[in-house]
C-alpha cells in the first residue's frame, strides 16, 4: 500500500492530521469544527476512559449525568466563569422547526417556538452542577460529594483541530464538594496525580505536575493545577487539568452546609478533566513517519497475526497453528487478530498495521512452521526477532511490557533533552526558535511580564512545576527579581 | 425512617415518581424536561449499558461516535424523518453569548454571532450518520458497518416524566449499512433479539416481540421491530425499536455502492435503540409499596450487611466475621456493602436497603455469630431466613439467581394474567377500562380504524406479535375480515 503520510520534517502539522485520518480515528464532519471518531479511535477512546474510570472509582468516585443544556442566568451566576466561557457558547434559542412554506420539503425554525429563557450547551457544567448541589447539600453529613461526569461539551472553538481542539468533544469532569478548604485541595492534588499516573503508566507519556500562574487558571478557579506533555516537534500540551474552585460556586449558587458546629458554612469546590484531546497527544508524542505507535495497555489491538503461505495446504497448517497460538495469547489477556484476508498481501498488510500502530506484528509462514518458530515485530523499534512458538505468548506478554516501557523512557529522554535553561533574553529566544521544547526561566510573577513574552514569542507560561526548587534570579524579559524558574513553551 | 411512599393503590404515577426521587435514581433539574440522573441509577444504568455493549460487540458491532449538531439542510434531507421529529427540536442559532450593556454582569445572545445555517440538536442520528457513511462506502467491500453509539439526544416533549419521557435522554443507536434488503433485515431482527434478550435475562422483563403497524413506524422507516412490556398498573410500555430503514436514508443522502457485478446500488439500512427509559420500565415492573425491587444481575449493589450490636466488644466480633463473608463474597463476583454507620440504626437501615431495592440483606448480630448464622432476606418476597455461615456465599449466589428467576416469573405471570382476548367492541373497552394490559383483538388492518380506536379508548396497536397464529375474524371496531389478532393498550 501507499501509506501517502506527509513526513514530520516535512511538514508535522500535516503528518499529524494524516495520521489521523489515514489512521482511522477520526473523520471530519459535515459540522464546523465537529469530528467524527470512527471506531479504532473511538476503541482507543474506551480503552482510555476505562482504566481512568476505574482510577476514579478506586479513590472514592460515583459518576452522574448532568443535562447537555444551561440556562443562561445559571450559566452567568459565577461571573468570572461566565465571562471565560461567553465566547464560545452555542446557544439554543428554539425548540421547534416547521414547513417552510415557501419551499416545499425545507424546514425553517418555527418564529412561535422561541425559549423564553435560552440555553447554552454547557461548555463545562459547574454551573448546572453547583446549581443542583444546592439541594443535596444541608449539612456536613452529606459531605464530602465525589461525583464525576462522561460527556460532550461544546466550546465554539475558531480554530480547530482533530482530537487537539474541537467544537464538540468528549470528556469528563469530576466535582466535588467539600466541608473544608484543606479537604478540597487535597482532592484536587489527588486527581491531578491520578491523570499524571494515567498518562505515564498507561499513555507511556511522561507529564510534569505544576500549577498555571493567575492568567493562564481556569475561569472561576482559585488554582489550576496541570500535567504538561511535549511532543515530538518541541510544543506542550496541557493534557489535563484539576481547580481548586474555592468557594466562588458555593457563594454564586449559595451552597451552605451546617458544620459539626451547627454553624453555616459556604461548602469549597474542586472540579477537574481530561478530554478527547489526549488522543491527540498520544499520537503526537510517541508515532512516526510510517504510522500510528501505540502503546500496548492501550492500544485497541495489541497483536496482529499475519499468515505467509502458498496454497490451501500450507494455509491450513498455519490456520491451526495460529488458532492455538491465539488461544495462548488471549489466555494471558492479549487482545489479538489473525489477518488472512486473502485480498491483500503480507506487505500490504504489514504496513497497514504499521500505519495503525498495532504494538506487535506476527508473521508465520510454512518454513516457519516446520522450524517450530515466528517472526515477531514490534511497532515501536521495527525490530524483527524469529521466536520459537513454545511459550511464545510468554515471550509476547514480555515484548508488550518492553515496548510500553521503550515508548515511556524514550518520550522522556525526549523531553529530559528539550528541557533547556535560558539565563538571558537572547538564549530565551534563541531556543524557542531553534531547538523548541521547554524553556525554564525566572519570571518577575506578574501577569503584565507573562503577556509581554507570550507575545513577543508566543511562549507561555506552561506551569509552575510542584515541588520547584527555590532560586533566586532575574526575570528574563524585565530583569526583576524572581524566586523561582517556570516553564515556558509554545503550546497547543 | 419514613419513607413518605405513594402506595400503588392510592396513586400510581407518584408511587413511581416517589420511588424514583426517594430512591436517589434521578433529580428533577433547572432545565425543563431535563433530569439529573444521580449516581445511584447511574450506576444502574451503567450495569445496562455494559451488558447491552457486550451483547453488541459479540454481534459483531464497534462503538463510534458522530456530531451533537444536525446542519438543518441535513436534517431535512429525509423527508419523512425529518417531518416526524421537526416539532420537537431543539435548535441552535448562536455561537457567543456577551456582556449585557444595561445590565452589568449579565449576558445576552450576541446578535452578530448568528449561524449561516441552524443546527438541529440531534433527536436522532441517521441524517449526519448516513451523510458520513457517504464517504466510507464505495464498494460492497465496505460493507456491511455495523457502528453503535452511546449518546446524549434531545426531543423537545410537552409533557416530561423521569425516565419515561425527558427532553434530553441517554440511549444508544445502532446504525447499521448492508448490501442487501436481506442482509438489512436480518441485522434488524436480530437486534430485536437482542434486546428481548437483555430484557429478558438481565432486567427480569418479559417482553413481546412484534412489529409495529404502519402509522406507528419510526419516521423514515420501512418496517419498525419493537419490544413491548406490561407495568403493574396494566399499561404498556415500548421497551426498544429496531427499524428496518429500505433504501430510505441512502436514497436521501446518496449512498451508492459498486456491487460484485460492478453495478451501482443503493445501500441497505437498519437503526435500533434503547435508553434510560428502560430504567423506568424497570422500576415500574419489579418494584412494591416499599421501594424499589431490582434485579440482581444489574442492581448496582447485591447485598448489604448490616451489623446488630451492643458495645465495641460485639462490634469487633462481627467486623472481623463480616470481613470474612465479604471475601467469599467478592471471591464469588457478589458486590457487597458493609453498612456499620453508627449513626443509624439497624431498623433504619433496613428500611433504606427496602428502598433502594438492593437484592440481598444480610444482618448479623451477637448470637448469631454464636450460632454461626446469619440472618438472610430477601428483598423480592421479603422472606427472612437464619443461614449458617459455613458456605454462606454459595448460599446467597444461588438466592441472587433465584430473586433474578423469580422477578421475571412474577412479571411474565401478571403479564399472561393481563392479556386477554376480545371479541366484540363491549368487551375490549371493558377489558381497556377495568381489567387493563394486553387485549388481543381483531383490527381490519386500516389506519383510519387504528385511529378510531385510539381516540374512542386511548388504546393504541403496541405491536402485531412475531409469529403471530394467522386467524380468521372481524375486525373489533368496523367489523371488517381480518386475518390475525393484534395487541392493543393503553400505553406509556
Amino acid at each position: 500500500m501507499s501509506k501517502g503520510i506527509t513526513s514530520r520534517a516535512e511538514d508535522y502539522s500535516q503528518w499529524y492530521n494524516d495520521l489521523i485520518l489515514k489512521g482511522a480515528l477520526a473523520d471530519y464532519s459535515a459540522v464546523r469544527g465537529c469530528m467524527v471518531i470512527k471506531p479504532y479511535g473511538y476503541a482507543l477512546w474506551e480503552n482510555m476512559r476505562d482504566q481512568l474510570d476505574r482510577m476514579f472509582k478506586e479513590t472514592g468516585h460515583q459518576n452522574a449525568y448532568f443535562p447537555l443544556f444551561v440556562p443562561k442566568s445559571l450559566f452567568e451566576a459565577e461571573e468570572k466563569n461566565a465571562e471565560g466561557f461567553a465566547k464560545e457558547c452555542a446557544v439554543v434559542t428554539h425548540y421547534r422547526l416547521k414547513a417552510d412554506a415557501n419551499n416545499k420539503g425545507k424546514l425553517i425554525v418555527d418564529p412561535e417556538a422561541k425559549l423564553e429563557e435560552e440555553l447554552v450547551v454547557r461548555p463545562t457544567s459547574e454551573a448546572i452542577i453547583w446549581n443542583t448541589y444546592k439541594d443535596w447539600i444541608q449539612s456536613y453529613r452529606d459531605l464530602p460529594i465525589l461525583v464525576n461526569q462522561w460527556a460532550n461539551v461544546v466550546r465554539w472553538e475558531m480554530r480547530t483541530r482533530l482530537f487537539l481542539r474541537t467544537a464538540e468533544f468528549l470528556w469528563q469532569e469530576g466535582h466535588t464538594a467539600h466541608s473544608t478548604k484543606e479537604e478540597a485541595i487535597e482532592e484536587t492534588e489527588k486527581m491531578l496525580d491520578v491523570y499524571a499516573t494515567f498518562a505515564e503508566q498507561y499513555m507511556a507519556l511522561p507529564v510534569i505536575r505544576g500549577v498555571k500562574t493567575p492568567s493562564e487558571r481556569f475561569a472561576g478557579a482559585e488554582d489550576t493545577y496541570c500535567i504538561e506533555a511535549l511532543m515530538q516537534d518541541g510544543k506542550a500540551l496541557q493534557a489535563g487539568t484539576s481547580h481548586f474552585l474555592g468557594q466562588n460556586f458555593a457563594k454564586a449558587f449559595d451552597v451552605k452546609f451546617l458544620n459539626k458546629e451547627n454553624k453555616l458554612e459556604y461548602v469549597w469546590a474542586t472540579s477537574w478533566g481530561v478530554s478527547t484531546r489526549l488522543i491527540g497527544a498520544l499520537v503526537m508524542a510517541h508515532s512516526d513517519d510510517d504510522g500510528l505507535i501505540l502503546p500496548p495497555r492501550i492500544a485497541p489491538l495489541q497483536v496482529v497475526i499475519v499468515p505467509i503461505y502458498k496454497g490451501d495446504e500450507q494455509k491450513q497448517q498455519i490456520d491451526a497453528k495460529v488458532k492455538e497460538i491465539m488461544q495462548q495469547l488471549k489466555a494471558n489477556g492479549i487482545s489479538v487478530k489473525y489477518d488472512d484476508n486473502d485480498n491483500n498481501r503480507p506487505g500490504w498488510k504489514f504496513a497497514e498495521y504499521e500505519l495503525k500502530g498495532v504494538p506487535v506484528r506476527i508473521a508465520i509462514g510454512a518454513r516457519d512452521l516446520q522450524n517450530n518458530v515466528a517472526e515477531v515485530a514490534r511497532r515501536d523499534t521495527k525490530e524483527k526477532q524469529s521466536v520459537s512458538l513454545d511459550g511464545i505468548a510468554n515471550h509476547i506478554k514480555q515484548l508488550l511490557e518492553d515496548i510500553q516501557q521503550n515508548l515511556y523512557k524514550k518520550a522522556l529522554a525526549y523531553r529530559e533533552e528539550h528541557t533547556t535553561r535560558a539565563d538571558s533574553w537572547e538564549e530565551f529566544e534563541k531556543l524557542l526558535d531553534e531547538k523548541g521544547g521547554f524553556v525554564s526561566a525566572h519570571w518577575d510573577g506578574t501577569a503584565e511580564t507573562e503577556e509581554a513574552i507570550k507575545e513577543k514569542t508566543k511562549a507561555t507560561i506552561r506551569c509552575i512545576p510542584l515541588n520547584n526548587e527555590k532560586e533566586e534570579g532575574k526575570c528574563i524579559l524585565t530583569g526583576k527579581p524572581s524566586s523561582q524558574r517556570v516553564l515556558f513553551a509554545r503550546a497547543y
